[in-house]
């Protein structure tokens, strides 16, 4: 790679006060925690000024990296995503982006609408030259390990190409994050055989098979908990799909464990398939980490803590000298 | 509906004898099983003479309704499906469908190449002639009870119209079998809403809601399991991911949970997104099954059931009727 990242410490990460079903209670309550424990990162809150105070006066943040940006609006989950960007500038995700954009700060992480994020940082981050369209990459421990599954839903249609470069992306991720030197890459289809799949995914493995990354291949739905592969590209439809299936079935099968058990976790030392993090959206200029929606404190923290390591790792960086 | 279905008896199945990895020892046993349980039914066995009588001997069999057809030739799951049916006439799934074909026989189950077996059904038995694209349904246990999805693998590439039909099809199949007045069909989509989706799925989205289906609009990947709808359509790309993914992790928390608690099954009793049967090629002219390569004897046992309750409740004959 060669390419060597200088950071200046503490490394600064925007969090959306505003972003998820729990904000800003579980939101601020994870960025104290995150504060507290990484002592690399200074963490951002943007929100609305009152409500955020409120809730960081529970805690003792004296000495504490932590401050606030205020930023009055609320995007909704259910608003148009870029009308709204355009419409309410003064929203904690318009506010936050534009403190990654201005080089205020490194990372942006928010638990808020997908699309409007997604929209934000297309629109004013812009993308990576080599990429033609961002992806959203989920990573999640399979049984061999973490893995990521990229597109999970930024992009609906895909080209053969855009699969090409998500592999090439989630690469990049897997080597920075994950330490892993040639990540084996899988392309998701409905067969093992390169002639099986549709027309974009039969494509898409001629453009694999004759790049320079790690290709093994076709993998099937069952190859994604089984953890065959280090990356597993598809179009952002059916990884969409895929991991929202997956969350659902986890839920499921936890709570039928749960009622015969006693109340015992089933997944207490190890989270098959829960996100371990956020998704990263991979191909704009700037770190940007989408939480799941339901985030609690601890999930916040998790994603603060892999904004920080995505920062120091250089992955944004290190996308732009994909060829 | 308003369709009469007179069926003599016993109801003939033919089974392919040498379909799936545990063939032909499981498929016979199933077969034996079947002829000794459901006195409606006559099991036809094709395979090779020797083998299969082989099988059969190691059973009482006086007085039970089974039979074998010869066919000495066997398709493997590699083989190019259309080549493959072509070139081996003498071949089970060939020799099966034809039985089928002339009327000598009411349904087909096989636990055989997917290509082949459709490939095969699709050239000889013809497709009807509402529906353009015939379709593979997977039928499972979702919290709600039985749910259908499809199409699991026979189209990688949909178009709209597909997806309607699809859906016309799986109403027709759970009207049918499960008695249900007006099944609720989703439209599996990577958001609720209607706007949500790829291409294909949003013009889906508008054939299905000026349909007279009970359309409750789009459904996600973790409405799968819940089973808040009955019918979800979705193109057998999209599909075969889910099923293979629902598949891949059911084991492994079953696995998981074995490991934890000695060895006791987490799906004594409810087989959440087990298939609970074969999964059926809806659109073709004449009743096919197809059961999972790994069908044990009761797997097998079950999808001839469920043949003789296709044909006897006219599924097939159904979907004639669709406009």
């Amino acid at each position: 790679m060669g390419i060597e990242t200088k950071q200046l410490h503490p490394i600064r990460i925007v969090v959306d006060a505003m972003g998820g079903d729990y904000a800003p209670q579980e939101v601020v309550k994870g960025a104290v925690e995150a504060a507290q424990e990484f002592k690399n990162i200074e963490v951002v809150l943007v929100g609305p000024r009152q409500s955020v105070q409120k809730e960081l006066s529970q805690y003792n943040t004296s000495g504490l990296k932590i401050s606030l940006v205020p930023a009055e609006e609320t995007i909704g989950m259910d608003e148009d995503p870029v009308r709204a960007i355009r419409r309410k500038q003064d929203s904690s995700i318009v506010v936050g982006i534009k403190l990654v954009k201005s080089g205020q700060a490194a990372a942006f992480v928010s638990g808020g609408s997908t699309g409007a994020i997604a929209a934000a940082a297309l629109l004013m981050l812009g993308r990576k030259k080599r990429i033609s369209r961002p992806a959203l990459g989920a990573t999640f421990e399979s049984l061999k390990g973490p893995s990521m599954l990229l597109d999970v839903g930024a992009n609906a249609d895909c080209k053969p190409e855009n699969l090409l470069q998500f592999a090439q992306m989630g690469s990049v991720y897997m080597q920075r994050i994950h330490g892993l030197a040639q990540p084996r890459v899988g392309l998701l289809s409905s067969g093992e055989e390169s002639i099986k799949g549709n027309k974009v995914t039969r494509s898409a493995h001629e453009l694999l098979a004759k790049s320079k990354l790690n290709f093994v291949g076709n993998v099937e739905g069952r190859d994604i908990p089984k953890g065959s592969v280090d990356v597993i590209v598809t179009d952002g439809f059916t990884g969409n799909v895929a991991i929202k299936l997956a969350e659902g079935l986890g839920e499921m099968m936890g709570e039928l464990f749960k009622k015969m058990n006693g109340g015992a976790s089933l997944f207490k030392d190890k989270r098959v398939l829960n996100h371990t993090a956020g998704a990263m959206l991979l191909g704009v200029d700037g770190n940007v980490i989408i939480t799941h929606g339901k985030s609690d404190s601890s999930m916040i923290k998790q994603s603060i803590q892999l904004a920080g390591r995505m920062v120091e790792q250089g992955v944004t960086e290190a996308i732009d000298a994909i060829v």
